[in-house]
């Protein structure tokens, strides 16, 4: 079964607990834009992505939102079982942005695994401290770095993503990234095609000037 | 010996680790001011304060700063032993807010005691979602919250902390706090002096209507 190539510590469970893992598991295909956790639904499980992307973000009442991190083939969303832990009291949202394939690990059956196992519990304690590091860098951006440089590696990073310098997104869906509005982002956009880095068309964006990104990002 | 009173997981300890750690720690006391650990010293360990009160700030290039949580009596500081865990990619400086007294942990003591121990390794994890969701409070403050908001907040748990309504405190370690500049907090000060909620002496802030504070804060 490929769930335990995917599966860092799977050696390291006992044979019971892996009957028990594998016996959980459930495989699921969800469309992009799908939304698979968030604050007032039901604890959703840990998440291990097999293929696909997904976005997990926070949102202000008034609809505004900004990305904390983003999920690859082989990453584990574990804010999505955020009930398994009393000490987590804030809530993400996690969709997914490409057509994702993922294995569910239902809670409780990750919870006991995770109080019976030593391992587990140390590399739960990694997962965690890589999600808190991605958000105490964004942190540190949104504190001391200015719109322009982060609008600039936002694009660089999402060319590098998608493998193309033409970007289908749109400036709302930018702004969501970065935590901004929309309109500041057309304005920045527009700034960024007068100096001849971007040009703009209806939701897209095409990368000229990698360079010139690349030194803006700094 | 009182480190077992402060550490809420003695008891789940086997006699052979109670005995490892008990015969590692070290009982330091700092004054106020004292820097504890920053990111170009070595890993300074777990820090358990059993009494006084330290702060955990991040710091950019140009020296702002910004206060990510507060620790008080009987908390534990993890992240000043991040060296234990590789996923740490973050740098913060833990500093003394007041004279301080407190037991270090050495980092490889501990650190075996994680890798041997679901229940130190699941506590460990319960102090990381902890000062995780700290920063995503402050996450959320920072991007959604004005400042003025903020400062009244910082202005009412000072009060609280300190048990006075008579702050002994400067513009710049107010911007300190709250990641922004000593020129913009004596603006907003003066505001808050011309609306009735404070009044500014040399060195001290004195809030002379809570009430009108709390409104703001909101």
């Amino acid at each position: 079964m490929a769930f335990q190539d995917h599966f860092p510590i799977w050696g390291k469970l006992d044979q019971d607990q892996q009957e028990r893992l594998a016996g959980s598991l459930l495989l699921r295909t969800v469309p992009k834009g799908k939304i698979l956790h968030n604050g007032d639904m039901d604890c959703a499980g840990l998440l291990l992505v097999r293929r696909g992307q997904l976005r997990a973000y926070i949102q202000s009442e008034e609809g505004r939102q900004i990305t904390i991190y983003r999920l690859f083939d082989r990453d584990m969303c574990l804010l999505s079982a955020s009930c398994m832990m009393r000490s987590i009291q804030f809530e993400v949202t996690v969709a997914a942005e490409k057509d994702t394939e993922f294995w569910v690990i239902p809670t409780e059956v990750y919870q006991r695994l995770m109080e019976e196992s030593a391992p587990v519990a140390n590399y739960t304690n990694e997962l965690m401290a890589s999600r808190f590091s991605d958000v105490m860098w964004l942190m540190e951006q949104t504190m001391w770095k200015s719109l322009d440089k982060r609008l600039a590696a936002f694009l660089l990073e999402e060319a590098a993503i998608e493998g193309s310098r033409e970007l289908k997104i749109t400036h709302e869906t930018i702004a969501n990234y970065l935590g901004s509005h929309r309109e500041v982002i057309t304005r920045m956009l527009r700034y960024f095609q007068n100096e001849g880095m971007v040009e703009l068309s209806r939701g897209k964006v095409t990368i000229l000037q990698v360079e010139k990104l690349q030194a803006l990002e700094g």
